[in-house]
């Protein structure tokens, strides 16, 4: 099959170069002038808008209610919840000035919203009825990291922040979980992004939780991709921002937190799951055009006109399609969209107008005709199609990049080889976390899995006695 | 009829207050630690959901895309556009460190964004091949006010900028017109707020822009609110940026841009058009709750059951229904929704199950029952008409509020008694608008509006040859 697709950097050659050739030519992002800020151009922002409206929908299905918190954070309210604060104050921006005055105290861009609910919920949290608070905001964040990649490491990114309070432990604790699910399907039936689960180690949780459940998602290369995280927060938040409410005994109380996010992020985890040597591979459910139509020997009598109905069919239909009917050739049409991912493409021509079919061609490969009297039907199958092999693909992937280690030469040996996860028994000490971050250059513990049943009796890493799980990977 | 609200100031011994109670007991917003920046609590993210809705269906039907600029503009960046620099700089925010290391520069959080999409124009926009663009972005941006009002002018505000990029001035003065009749119909056929049109003078005009037109709304109290605005920019922000494209005859050209705006303060509007003394009242068109079903007796068998099945159809047939089956009193829940402005008020007793009836309160008044069977349609037709009834009120008040004068001491005296918009004849000179800003206390000009058939031929302000006839008022 021909080339169709301008150059990029192959996969297996550089895969940190294909990345950023793929970023750019699909015409996902433009970089600004401020470092680690980015363009979010309308296809990379379509996407992002699919994801929402999938994700906001099972949110608002299971009782949750958005809400926008400040932009801001005084110095002293981000310092009320101490390891809140050691976590995040060291990779915050801060705003000194107001117009041309010096501000009395120093505020900081939201780099997490913790610490606003939780000013909130002082004030709008009385009693037993004022309970469960479920909440959720789409915003976006400020982290002022050292290095930055677009969509997988950026100094402001675009998140939902889900954070929820209850009258009892268990019910957040069950949240936590609940909000997992949600993001696993999210994932795996969306995105087609197959995920581990798992518990985060004391040492990989988040700032201020008490158990952090994570999804690690597989990338093509190896790496692991945190994909979304939820935390239980116990009543930590709670004591350190004097929330009390009094319970149906009449009792005062403190109420039980927690917090859930996944950002853009995943965008770059499509682009590294699902992406190949012609460019960006999109799953149909959040690809912003699911269907473009191509117009063969497009000057010829009825070939617009043709196109231009089945077109509207389609979208009659409530398939995301589009034609290009431009002047540019059908080879450089089939190289643009196969670059953006499209995941159909419809080919229709003078001899399929008089054989009345069209051909669907499937980004994954392979294509076949279909009748124009049902066209709809026929795309919607391959659309189908598509997002099915996407997620087997996917799921291929992460099972050969899946191994299991019984001591640390084969963890460093694993990880310099295939990388991907590797799946040990763990002591549970953070040292043994520590050795094997340094014998490998960097893998760290992704999680404890839902699973944990034993696969040996020993701590891979210090060879004492290990009742845990613990799968590990580089990680992006 | 029984006042089941609690108590509220009245609109007419204080609006200020009146306006401060109902922000905060229709559960609208919390204040946070942070002057000028409040929580946008559920109930009223979810009217600038349905606002947003709305709007960006109407933005993509025209062929806008969405899109995201960061957060933070360099300084440097924020200098080029001379004019515009001037506008803004007194009142950013200034990040000057990022964790613990200062900048080397400052940034400051973008107070609009004309000069971030002005850097990626530069970057996508070469031939007319790349023209027009037509972009749009939903984000909050700040502004160091000194005083503060929820809504209606605070230190961050959500709201919407389109920017949008043209290969001649004509297809950009017509973008700058089309978006302005797409707010009007947003403001007037959702938000039943209507509006006069009009371009802003000189003196009042966007910083930056060759033109500037806006739709002012009036308010209960007789002051105008500045809803929306387009801003026709010419070639000069394009120049500033040094954005150029080769045209059709392979020409290097400067191309035509424009900007438009509007935000959370719509919301203000619609709480000071038609909210009254027992609290807010929400056009049907963007009420979160379109429909509350409130059980009269509903420990009696067969109540519960019978609301919620009413409760579900309506749902089913698209109306935003909720039911209120907690323990409170009806008195209470009628009060409750009463406050928060829900249209319609569906109360369903056992006295109403016999008789296979419910009964439709209006929150602009009256009631009427409706047979079980037909519901659906029956609140549908009554939220017709709550929204058609706060339409012709609200019309009924601009034009109670609209006046013409022919003198500045009458200008005085209209603007001291009833406010409102005042019409005159204007010289197009600045001194009469301050003059008439000192006279007065405050009224400025609010727009030239589009019809300009002259009332007079000298200005009302110094006497002189007059052909220009503007709108004046007290502003929000």
């Amino acid at each position: 099959m021909k080339k169709l697709v301008e150059q990029i950097t192959s996969r297996e050659d550089d895969f940190a170069a294909w990345y950023t050739d793929v970023v750019k030519k699909a015409g996902l992002i433009d970089y600004s002038s401020a470092k680690g800020f980015v363009v979010l151009r309308p296809y990379a922002y379509a996407i992002w808008e699919n994801i929402q409206s999938i994700a906001d929908k099972m949110f608002k299905d299971t009782g949750h209610e958005n809400v926008y918190m400040p932009l801001i954070i005084p110095e002293s309210l981000l310092q009320k919840e101490k390891d809140h604060v050691v976590g995040f104050a060291p990779e915050v921006a801060w705003i000194t000035h107001g117009g041309t005055e010096e501000l009395s105290e120093r505020f900081c861009i939201r780099p997490t919203s913790e610490t606003l609910f939780c000013e909130h919920y002082s004030h709008v949290v009385q009693s037993w009825r004022d309970l469960p608070k479920l909440y959720n905001q789409w915003c976006s964040v400020v982290r002022w990291e050292k290095t930055t990649r677009p969509f997988l490491r950026s100094r402001e990114f675009l998140w939902q922040e889900g954070h929820t309070i209850h009258a009892t432990s268990q019910e957040a604790q069950d949240e936590a979980l609940r909000m997992l699910d949600i993001y696993t399907n999210l994932a795996e039936e969306y995105l087609a992004m197959p995920v581990v689960r798992g518990r985060k180690t004391e040492g990989e949780k988040f700032a201020g939780a008490v158990s952090t459940y994570t999804m690690e998602c597989m990338m093509h290369d190896g790496k692991a991709l945190q994909s979304g995280t939820t935390h239980f927060f116990g009543d930590g938040f709670s004591k350190a921002f004097d929330i009390q409410f009094t319970d149906k005994e009449n009792k005062l109380s403190y109420p039980f937190q927690t917090s859930w996010g996944f950002s853009t992020r995943l965008i770059g985890g499509i682009i590294m799951t699902h992406g190949d040597d012609s460019g960006l591979v999109l799953p149909p459910a959040v690809a912003p055009i699911q269907v473009i139509v191509i117009p063969i020997a497009q000057h010829k009598p009825g070939v617009l006109e043709k196109c231009r109905e089945v077109c509207e069919k389609l979208k009659n239909a409530g398939i995301r399609a589009r034609i290009d009917d431009s002047d540019y050739s059908p080879g450089w049409k089939f190289a643009e969209y196969e670059m953006k991912g499209v995941p159909v493409r419809l080919e229709l021509g003078p001899r399929d107008i008089e054989a009345e079919q069209c051909v669907l061609a499937k980004r994954t490969g392979g294509k076949a005709t279909a009748p124009i009297n049902g066209v709809t039907d026929a795309a919607a199958d391959v659309l189908k199609d598509v997002q099915a092999e996407l997620l087997a693909s996917a799921r291929q992937n992460l099972k050969n990049r899946s191994s299991q280690a019984f001591c640390l030469d084969e963890m460093v040996q694993i990880a310099k080889t295939k990388g991907g996860f590797i799946t040990t028994m763990w002591c549970g000490g953070g040292g043994c976390e520590n050795t094997v971050k340094e014998a490998t250059d960097g893998v760290k513990s992704r999680c404890l899995p839902f699973d944990q049943s034993p696969i040996a009796d020993v701590c891979a890493v210090c060879g004492e006695r290990a009742d845990r799980v613990l799968v590990w990977g580089y990680q992006y």
